[in-house]
């Protein structure tokens, strides 16, 4: 028999249906599969097209090249501008809206266009979490802007627009819905227990140790109880930090470490699928509440959510995080 | 400029971004074009493989054939099952969970493998929509059960693992906690009000015209002033009835037709794309309430979320639903 969950994150109720995973399919959506190039000569993210981009906004460089390893520019076709206001207006005294005003970029991870996620080494990938931090910081200071969502999309099935290795930053006037959720879940455990909700959260799965996957000095990654999707893994920090702003160098480093572990395992375990990662941080203004810890969230898009999961926000999971988690162990 | 707009159903936002439409790209997923036959020897909707199913819950004969036109039978691989109790579990004094106890089913919705929706006539819609209902009215009497939703999921970027033309009904024994939050808005409105926000909503949108496909004696389908996907589409009554369990014998006929009217439309405008319809309707014991309508939400799959929609639960649209709604009245 199956189980329904709850994330104690969101109280979001999930189902796990093994058996589920098991029934027939007339067609499963294509794998787009693609030998890349080291270079793209129409690539605006490969070196020598930088006037393909507007200006960096950052740039770091490459000690062994001299030329630049990562970069971070605005994105050419923002979903929000940095013109405007945050007035709300009302039309028809019923339908509410107001500019899109905000900030997004895009940081570019490396100079190679094919490197697949494992292939980035800890210290190429200690400057990449540089870039975000010091890009997160000065979006911090900008009075509009209310959350910063920093994120990766890899591969077509999880929407990404352009091959080369890329992350984006987008800094909005608003606090998402379903962060004010996650929130009010984490203020009422603070309110009942006076302990951070994530870092007890850490402890349980440590005490259990079934969802692990790796644990590291700063780092522990898991499967969470309540996986709404296959693999999904959540790397989270032991050191009680409520926003990315705020980690320290060192964090950043371990963080780049439990990464490329993550990597690693996610492409021997499910051949370097598509995924999205999402950075999760504390509000803008809310850097020092006791309540929330920033982390990490990585989904790979193994399975299409369908007309379940979009008209109930429950998702039918047909993999056992503990049988996922093993196999990342074992990975 | 864009805009960012309230759902006023959910007080969710969504980043309305036209112009990240003309994003240039590397890859798009693969849309995935079948010439399927009429009938499949190894499809177990098909006529004459009544076996590989579990046996009819609830069938309707097709006058012409004399054959079934409409069968109803338990999900072969289901997301729920019948046994278990609602007893939560908390494990470590943490985690919540209980039996994944409910009822899945399938609804084959006509015997013709290849049937499109835009091929389904009004009559034989009505019957489809009759088994809808009579399982939702039956369902609805199990005391262990909460929610109904039925949905539909259509093509694989849709979910969907099999072609034959079907619908899904699941009964679970808890509210999700989406249509949790949509009630709380609906509620407030009403107590702000002394009226239902949907029928409000219904009047507006009628008003305002801009985002009308089409209206019918009975039930407007309209593009919603937040879509969170490009040709989101909407079919509300003009009625009010908070549960599609009591909506009459007319009512079906009249949606439809109206559904009907909708797919062709689709069909001509983004041909025939794969997409999600679910059917929302009040949690069962709610059936009197004045604030909830009962409606239809259909998803099309033209773009795919990626890691700010995971993230955030904010969408990215970059198509502007006034545009979409003019195009699908042109279609």
């Amino acid at each position: 028999m199956g189980e329904i969950r709850q994330d104690p994150t969101t109280k979001e109720w999930v189902i796990m249906a093994k058996d589920r995973a098991e029934r027939t399919r007339d067609s499963v959506p294509e794998r787009v599969r693609k030998d890349l190039p080291m270079y793209s000569p129409t690539c605006p993210f490969c070196p020598g097209n930088e006037e393909m981009t507007p200006p960096d906004v950052l740039s770091y460089s490459d000690e062994k090249t001299g030329r630049w390893g990562v970069r971070v520019v605005a994105n050419r076709f923002p979903a929000v501008t940095p013109e405007g206001t945050t007035k709300r207006r009302l039309e028809d005294s019923f339908f509410l809206s107001m500019d899109s005003v905000g900030i997004h970029e895009v940081i570019v991870e490396c100079p190679e266009h094919n490197k697949t996620p494992d292939a980035m080494d800890p210290d190429a990938l200690t400057q990449v979490l540089m870039a975000y931090q010091e890009r997160y910081k000065a979006l911090s200071r900008l009075p509009f802007v209310k959350s910063i969502i920093i994120f990766k999309n890899h591969g077509p099935r999880a929407g990404t627009s352009l091959d080369h290795p890329h992350s984006q930053l987008v800094a909005v006037p608003v606090v998402p819905t379903e962060t004010r959720a996650r929130y009010e879940v984490a203020i009422r455990h603070y309110d009942d227990n006076g302990s951070c909700l994530y870092m007890d959260l850490v402890r349980q799965e440590q005490d259990s140790g079934t969802r692990i996957v790796m644990e590291s000095n700063g780092f522990v990654v898991f499967h969470p109880f309540a996986s709404k999707y296959p693999f999904e893994t959540w790397i989270m920090p032991k050191k009680h930090e409520a926003s990315f702003g705020n980690a320290s160098q060192g964090d950043l480093a371990g963080l780049a470490d439990a990464l490329h572990n993550t990597m690693t395992k996610l492409r021997r375990a499910v051949d370097n699928a598509d995924f999205n990662l999402v950075l999760d941080s504390a509000p803008v203004g809310d850097e020092g509440k006791e309540y929330y810890l920033w982390h990490i969230r990585i989904i790979p898009r193994l399975t299409e959510i369908a007309g379940f999961e979009i008209g109930t926000g429950i998702h039918i999971n047909t993999s056992l995080p503990e049988e996922t988690a093993r196999a990342m162990r074992d990975a």
